[in-house]
């Protein structure tokens, strides 16, 4: 139908319905968590665990993929250790069934199998993570995360930006910071309570309760002249990659006066139009990158040594010969699946005579 | 000079410059504090220190304006106390003087008065409070802080969501979260660090360190026909106020998808194209608004109950007559200075024959 088409095209590159209202479903969830077709995937410090793409006869360019576990495989594990953290990821989007049965007018008696397959994050301790490889051989957890991490398919790094970034929530925040006790996870690992009593966390809504999400703006700057744009490198980056300036979103301010402040600080450019571009979830480790385009108003770049090494006016004809030349000579952009890669690329699109 | 007028231009709203690389000049830092033409403003209990807008002479829209203390007036208590908690805000914008200067190539000597107008928040404890309302007859403290907030003018507002959203970080963030130890107030109120020798959290950087900034997506969703939208109210809203849906951006999550999950969380409505419009911080205690259009490729509403008690599809015109003709006999929706009330504006100036 052209309703489900529709539907489609803006969910294509989404994997998993998070269906919110189950996490304080216990029943449901225990029924789900040995479900045979219940998809469980690990993490061990934050690395979750992968196989390699599929070798030569796969034309696909993503070089690894999640390994998809079952109940079957988890459930000594799960049995044996009480110091795991296991988190309701979602169900696999099925709207042209789901269409289907709303427009049948059928509703699910209470007990009766819904069909739903779910997926569960699973931590693991490093002695486990051994026992795991040893039995999966083709497995292995990706370490560092850092480029690794770009190289899952789109729809997969969208549920390994989640599963991480609430695993990374739970391993750095353990104790309640308002009063310094213990906490236990609730809601299917999307809240932490306070276990002491009377402890003032506990008394109306707080977000100590729940997962962090940074944001974070990432800016293509564009020079007045409309030819040139700005590009930086920190220390750390390898050598000759130069990308978009970024930052993190300040307490009190909008998303166009944090991209003014940064650029401001980092290269000394004064900044007038900001326009948002897109976004990208970037589990880093609970980073909301907010990319935008930011016009220039003045040229002179100042650049702050603490903050950034180096930043540069790169002209379009210099941008377009690395990017889509693959031109990498003088200098190289992260590569496609980065926001910064995109943004730049937008900008490349936006007037120009390809 | 053009270039300053349109800096000023895009600065018009802005009251301070952040000047974040004076949050470790220790020695700017405590010379500022004692000048006299720096500025202190109040709060306690999270509530800011305000007086009335200046009357009958003032025709200004604003009901209420920040207390601008001196040093003269909080040093007693700056002295007297330890358990007081100062954030550096910024400095007030001088765009031109700074252009100006930077002009004329002139570089302050180190120990030269700058001529910055700095700003400090104060947090004062309760029974301070009452000694600052004696001694200054005309000022109280904004409470509860909301609607209340939304009468501040909007240059001061952009200040109190800086103070308010860093203060209230530090109120309910007292703790380490990594190992439950008590922590110490660095870099002028911008950051925190565990006590503890040996704390993991201070083996790199951790977000633990840092404020948080909440983004929350606010959506005025448009309906397949263009011409209605869709508006909600929680039960515990005034009676007959209806506003834009809206919910936290979960880890691993886009802008988008948020707002898609919120309103077919919420409202059962399914969401096709989604267009970012502006933000505004919120600092109860620390959102980033993001205000959004979105419109739906579905009809018909199903209310989850949990969330919201009404939501209902309003005609162009019945929104007209409310925000434009300010008829407000079926229904309101919220004041201009929110963001709900500028989504819901703008929506209306869209191919609108006004
Ligand atoms: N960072 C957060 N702070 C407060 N509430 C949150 C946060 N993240 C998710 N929530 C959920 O959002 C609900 C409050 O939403 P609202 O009614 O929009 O203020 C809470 O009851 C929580 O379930
Ligand atoms: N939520 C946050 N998480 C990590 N670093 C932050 C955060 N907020 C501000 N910062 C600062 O940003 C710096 C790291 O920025 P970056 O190099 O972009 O990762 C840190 O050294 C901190 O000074």
């Amino acid at each position: 139908s052209n309703e489900a088409e529709e539907y489609e095209n803006y969910f294509g590159l989404t994997l998993l319905d998070r269906k919110s209202d189950k996490r304080t479903d216990t029943k449901w969830l225990s029924k789900k968590q040995s479900h045979p077709t219940t998809v469980y995937i690990l993490f061990s410090n934050l690395s979750p665990f992968v196989t390699s793409g599929g070798g030569a006869e796969s034309s696909q360019q993503s070089e690894v993929k999640l390994c998809r576990l079952r109940h079957k495989d988890v459930e000594q594990y799960m049995n044996q250790t009480e110091d795991r953290t296991l988190i309701f990821l979602g169900v696999e989007l099925q709207f042209h069934m789901n269409l289907l049965a709303a427009r049948n007018g059928r509703i699910l008696q209470e007990d009766e199998e819904d069909g739903l397959v779910a997926w569960f994050a699973l931590s693991i301790d490093s002695a486990s993570a051994e026992e795991f490889k040893q039995k999966h051989e083709d497995c292995y957890f990706l370490h560092p995360p850092m480029p690794a991490l770009l190289q899952l398919p789109e729809r997969e790094a969208g549920v390994v930006a989640q599963a991480r970034s609430v695993l990374a929530w739970h391993s750095h925040y353990r104790f309640c910071p308002t009063c310094g006790s213990a906490t236990k996870i609730e809601e299917a690992g999307y809240k932490q309570t306070c276990l002491k009593e009377d402890c003032p966390s506990l008394q109306g809504v707080h977000n100590t309760s729940y997962p962090r999400v940074d944001p974070v703006v990432i800016m293509q700057v564009i020079h007045p002249d409309g030819n040139h744009c700005l590009l930086g490198r920190q220390k750390r980056f390898p050598p000759g990659m130069f990308t978009c300036l970024a930052g993190f979103v300040e307490p009190g301010e909008t998303i166009e006066d944090a991209v003014r402040r940064e650029v401001e600080e980092e290269a000394g450019v004064k900044i007038g139009h900001v326009q948002y571009v897109s976004c990208q979830p970037w589990p880093m480790p609970s980073s909301l990158m907010i990319g935008c385009l930011a016009v220039a108003v003045s040229t002179e770049i100042k650049v702050d040594k603490n903050e950034i090494e180096d930043a540069r006016w790169f002209t379009r004809e210099q941008v377009m010969e690395v990017l889509v030349k693959g031109n990498q000579l003088s200098f190289f952009v992260p590569p496609s699946q980065a926001i910064a890669h995109q943004l730049i690329k937008h900008w490349i699109g936006m007037n120009a005579n390809l």
